[in-house]
């Protein structure tokens, strides 16, 4: 498969061990140009299996351990990630993570909204925020924005879509979960707002509805479908991608 | 003042010790066409002096001790406000209470952004879940949708409009307070497609940029203009209103 992510000299991805993110890593780490460096981080890298199969077949690939709502976690990948990549930096950081619970207005608690929040909206912003001199250290080799300088992923949801949560689209109910997209959009935005000036891209992006253990037998998309086309949306991502929120098509989504 | 509030019998309000919450009950108390009973409510009820002056001042207004982030509380003060309303149920309940800490990315740590959310976007949920029988049992009462009948207002703000934090609109930082005010919206907007079989009016009103201790003293509006538009937009919420967020002109915001 050709991706053109040759450009793209490094990507890390966060909640590799299964789903989306494995799908990922196995789809870059298998293509023709793929980028050289993929670090693939688990929360429980040991437990992962399908995950280090991939890691020991392919050149390239690193399995980090990082559990995004942990702090010291967070600063020792930080520290192995930096010596992976000496002193290139980080092209793209894809912050895929996440929980999901269905709660309707019955069952939701607040523990449940603190937990899949404290997962789906506040771990990507202090995974960018710790990652970010690295970031920063790939923007200043490039210019223009795209993969070959320097982006964050954030893999947010349709149902984060507060426009889309109605009528018809409001069936799915799931405070948590839609909630705590939501609250990633914003934390798009404000990173986007933030990042521009040093020439990092940053953006949400909705994988579709794909078969995952997130997504149930029921979906509409394989893994293999989903991922295929959204790195292909991340390895042409240019300047009128930044700050805003797309589908694994590209099509854009309404806040 | 004459408000057009005589259709609504019974408001309540949360966050009501100072600034927006105190210049409601004001403002309510004050108005010729006023509801008849106003419950204002405040986690600290000994020490919201001003709120106690006027409860002793008119006839109908209730201190109930209510802090939103406490599940016991939230209880009691359900119990409290249910025998205080008789069978009526409750017309209007005003979710105003928040809490706002400046915090840009270098500022920025999970423990603000776990505060803010909880206070901002979960609270608003679970007051609302709590008082949920006393809507349902004002809305019985009434066709169509308004102050006659049952409505949740979400005190939420401009920051939190995603759409609107670029370029110039981003200039203000604060990730906690915006993350969670476009958390509430979603909030509100679940809230909305879920209340509406029931004849439930729910919508996010933004107040403006007001003088208060959180907008400070550098802010375009006193408390007396903003929350005498404000009162008026409620006083006159119809189904158009419903599931959307607006400002304190009645003029609706972006996501
Ligand atoms: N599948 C869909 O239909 C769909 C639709 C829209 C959006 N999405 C989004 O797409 C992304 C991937 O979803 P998915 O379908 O692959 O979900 P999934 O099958 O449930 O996998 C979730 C992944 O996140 C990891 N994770 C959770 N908490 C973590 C933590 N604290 N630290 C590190 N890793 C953690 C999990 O690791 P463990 O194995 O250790 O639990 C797992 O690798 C998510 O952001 C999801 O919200 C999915
Ligand atoms: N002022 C502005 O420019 C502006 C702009 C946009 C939106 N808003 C929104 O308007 C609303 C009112 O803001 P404001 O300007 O009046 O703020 P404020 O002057 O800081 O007052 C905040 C109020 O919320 C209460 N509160 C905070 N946490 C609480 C809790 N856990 N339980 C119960 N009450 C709690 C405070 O009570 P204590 O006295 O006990 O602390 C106080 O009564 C808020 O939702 C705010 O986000 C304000």
């Amino acid at each position: 498969m050709c991706l053109n992510f040759r450009k793209c000299q490094s990507v890390l991805i966060t909640g590799a061990s299964r789903g989306l993110g494995l799908q990922m890593v196995k789809v870059l780490s298998n293509s023709s140009e793929r980028p050289t460096t993929i670090i693939a981080t688990a929360r429980n890298p040991i437990t992962a299996q399908e995950l280090q199969k991939i890691a020991k077949s392919y050149k390239g690939v690193h399995v980090v351990q990082l559990d995004v709502v942990n702090e010291s976690s967070i600063e020792s990948a930080f520290q192995e990630v930096s010596s992976i990549l000496g002193g290139n930096g980080l092209n793209c950081l894809i912050n895929n993570a996440a929980v999901s619970t269905e709660t309707d207005l019955k069952t939701v608690t607040p523990d449940k909204m603190m937990k899949c929040f404290e997962t789906n909206s506040v771990a990507p912003l202090f995974v960018t925020k710790a990652f970010l001199p690295l970031l920063q250290a790939a923007s200043a080799q490039g210019t223009d924005m795209g993969i070959h300088r320097a982006v964050v992923v954030n893999i947010s949801s349709e149902l984060g879509s507060i426009e889309a949560n109605w009528g018809d689209g409001a069936a799915f109910k799931s405070y948590s979960y839609r909630i705590s997209k939501s609250a990633l959009n914003m934390t798009t935005r404000c990173l986007a707002a933030d990042l521009e000036p040093q020439g990092i891209l940053c953006m949400a992006l909705h994988p579709g509805w794909v078969r995952t253990d997130m997504g149930g037998p029921d979906a509409d998309l394989s893994p293999e479908e989903s991922i295929s086309s959204l790195l292909s949306v991340i390895a042409d991502l240019n300047k009128s991608y930044h700050g805003g929120f797309f589908d694994y098509s590209g099509n854009k989504l309404p806040w």
